[in-house]
């Protein structure tokens, strides 16, 4: 089995390999300049803040579906300890294991390669198990804060949540920003809802997973063609599941990691982000989004913050 | 053995339970109002990023001084798997298990206790093995995000790095304001450099736990008169270690944290920040500083950015 | 709520307390003398060795119903890790996340407490996030070797497995007994076969977990007359669950960890044995099951083998 | 850098690929015949047992030599919680991380591979992220019941513990067997006392790990003309540490593992074990040492007994 033609026809259109040099390992990161931050910046009027991170909890997103990804096991292993003696101050310590997918992430460019290669044209098997990624791993990215742009596709759609079948198209994104009367351009961070969060938000772990409404293999050449730094959405597979395509698996994956460069981002909450910017009549917002810098990871949880 | 009598006299000056009512479990951070924001996201002028967390990985903080702390350990759970075949896109998954106080963090309320009981008077043992901590919980901070001032205590005493046995005193602090030009007010987050961080950069993780410079037991009196929201430094103790007054352990977290309600920040990386700062001559920022949301937890990882 | 009184009355009968002295950590192993331990390797006559435990994977016993428990996360932390440099000989490590009580497990005396107590009157609050149990750990188990008796209650009722309902009452163990040839005697191991481990094996965690066939409330004072070292069975629950006596959850494992000071094992695969011995004829064996010496653990895995 | 030529010259004289047909994945525990289990029962005379795993602690032998592994990590994720209401019985449960070859344990045959191989000539890279090792790992070893016999060289040396630099030789080997009056045979597992455990008990971690007294290069094919089931000794490293013959490390490792397939077992605490056959003046006996059955694992945690 190989990857259709169709595939290879796109990723001809998006690569940005070299674009920024032969050793870079940020990709479209690169786009975020100061003076798109400066002008992120800017756009904060009310001052409002509205938190995108799901709990990282046991009741968390994994249902068993992805092979080896677990909810966070969160265990304490000292409580109120009185660590200098009887009758003194006393602290509780706690530990985490977790996989670093688990919930609302960032995927590092490192974590998907097609016909062995990775972003920038290095091989995959510059990860191993001893180091990890020591190319493209999450712990590049010293930081994601830019301006963000919520495209509410399923609001555009007049619905709170597409259907599982939906794969969203560059259409519907365009018919997004026209709701958002904002226009994508370079070093934007773009969060895509589609309400599929509600799902979640509902108990039925199962039917988040799948089947998932979800970016269409069409979308990267949209994102490329307004130069975005970065994408994320409200679904666990980020790309429509199953496939629109038969027998591309993960196809939008390998465009925007490999190809593009392109950071995306999962299981990001944005019903009330959805709310908010619905009633301030603003989806451009400063979005703080750095996630932890696990040294060698091929992807990370972060805690994104919307500031309007 | 018991709490001092200084301890409880400024206890009782600092104390803020109540003041935001009988439920309440964020403290301080009620004083980063939308106002504040705003104010903070008008500093931006530059839209230089400065990336505050150190790495997460095997060659962290935690030397076996604190029991129980790990230093985060990443595994490969998938190395470009071709889940749907061979030929097909490939994945890469990680694992990580980490003490949540092990690097770059903030403590919850909830991390500290004295005399049984927690911030807002609550009993300590609300928290227990399974659910962690049902009061004052990292979860129950939804955002981070506010004017950060650096108080660069080094810079100001005209050194590289204060001496081990250095307690950072209010004059201290207000010595490192006048060098910033800025006056600490409602709602700020304060980051005190001492330049120990520089101890652990230079490799030696040891010497680095202590002695160590950190803030004295009389800085919570100016913390509370500021109204500052949270403090962060770039120690593992956060407070002098060993402590200024015999058989007082530990005496600034049981200030902060159970009698003012005042998040604190450990092991945070403020030397490309100080040099930043002193070169654009401002030292005060929009701070984004979101801790992961772990729930029922004592603290949380957090990759905290200074946007100038 | 409190113990029901039928509870307290088997209590008082079945109490070990102060048995083996104010200090003694390992209740009922003080059964297994020198000479029990002559006699269980004379009764070796095959030289066949029959494993009991199930594998230590993903697809384990837990099914999210414990809370806490999870099956075991199994990575590579290094794979053919060439570590002296290229061309030379390479090694694979692997690194664990457990539940210690996740599949083919020993409960420690600790594992249990009602009414404050834990074995020999000892304080429940003994155990603490920070050390663990101090008191009746699996540590202080130092090896379990002795003479194991099968006592295959399913098939003295000829069938594959006992009903979900059915609780395993002494006359049950006496006709197992008598099925065996065997008189169980002190310092023994009892295995106590209800085929609902056929369950589990035929891939159903949910309906292996309950309702399940298991020891009734009435078995810890038979165990007691015989002077049972320890028993384990091929169930989650040990006893039977739903219980048979209102109101009155996981009193077996009260009576038998807490009045007796008697190990309990739980998810003993013993199907492959009861074939093993119903073809030789012969019910008792040397049993050697070791658990693991986790310090402080209140249950530990065993990968225990009965040699006939 | 590729393997000495006199590494080969062994290899060839001690290889048992298809010794045990072509798919065979346990190696020399084929030559633990029931015959063998049912001489090494008959071996028990006082019933004594003494064991010989370290405790699974957090003052465990890894000090940070071996890249990625970790002393074993135990947190407590309930403490007398009374699941079933206020005054019901209470339990407590555990959670572990550990690495797998972290203190007494046995190393797979796929732990080691070198020219691309492992044990019974099979691809190296049969082992992944995903799946751990699907040939050869320590799941596929069912039990290990056998014949132990202790080889006491330190004791024949007349000395506590050989020195750091004392590769033990089949000479050795012999002088131990001649103070043990046992002759090893085919299916026995050898314990090689070295007398190193003495420096961990003491202490001293670093000096435990190297230089290290240990088997040397040339003791493989003493053990293959004994037709030995498995070695186990008291050191860290197996094998002398730092190496006999230069640029020839993990050969011991390579040959035994991969060419032979033969397991071993590392950091055995044998002193007490020592102490008991001389006084006894007997040095074979039952042992019973199955480790823990991780699916897919190169190494276990094992808790051996050895029963006189």
């Amino acid at each position: 089995m190989s990857l259709p033609a169709e595939f290879h026809e796109i990723a001809e259109r998006v690569n940005n390999w070299g674009r920024w040099g032969a050793d870079d390992e940020t990709g479209t990161l690169n786009l975020i300049t100061d003076a798109v931050v400066r002008e992120a910046a800017a756009t904060v009027r009310s001052g409002l803040r509205v938190p995108l991170a799901l709990p990282l909890g046991p009741d968390g997103v994994q249902s068993g579906l992805v092979p080896g990804r677990i909810n966070p096991v969160h265990t304490m292993v000292q409580i109120n300890q009185e660590l200098f003696g009887p009758g003194t101050v006393a602290t509780s310590d706690d530990m985490a294991v977790l996989s670093l997918q688990t919930a609302t992430h960032w995927d590092a460019l490192s974590h998907v390669s097609h016909s062995g290669r990775l972003y920038n044209g290095r091989p995959a098997d510059t990860i191993t198990p001893h180091e990890g990624a020591r190319f493209g791993g999450i712990d590049k990215v010293a930081h994601v804060v830019s301006r963000g742009v919520l495209l509410d596709v399923a609001r555009a759609h007049n619905t709170d949540r597409l259907p599982g079948g939906h794969a969203v198209t560059p259409e519907d994104l365009e018919a997004a920003e026209e709701l958002a009367g904002v226009r994508v351009r370079a070093g934007d961070i773009v969060l895509v809802r589609t309400g599929q969060m509600r799902v979640l938000l509902a108990g039925d772990r199962n039917a988040y997973a799948h089947p998932s409404p979800g970016l269409s293999v069409r979308t990267p050449e949209w994102f490329r063609a307004r130069d975005v730094a970065a994408v994320a959405n409200d679904t666990l597979t980020f790309e429509i599941f199953p496939p629109e395509i038969d027998d591309l698996w993960l196809g939008v994956h390998a465009l925007d990691l490999v190809e593009m460069g392109m950071l995306q981002g999962q299981n990001w909450n944005l019903e009330e982000l959805s709310t908010v910017c619905a009633q301030e009549r603003r989806y451009a917002f400063l979005l703080s989004a750095t996630p932890e810098p696990f040294t060698g990871a091929t992807g990370a949880p972060v805690a994104p913050v919307a500031v309007l």
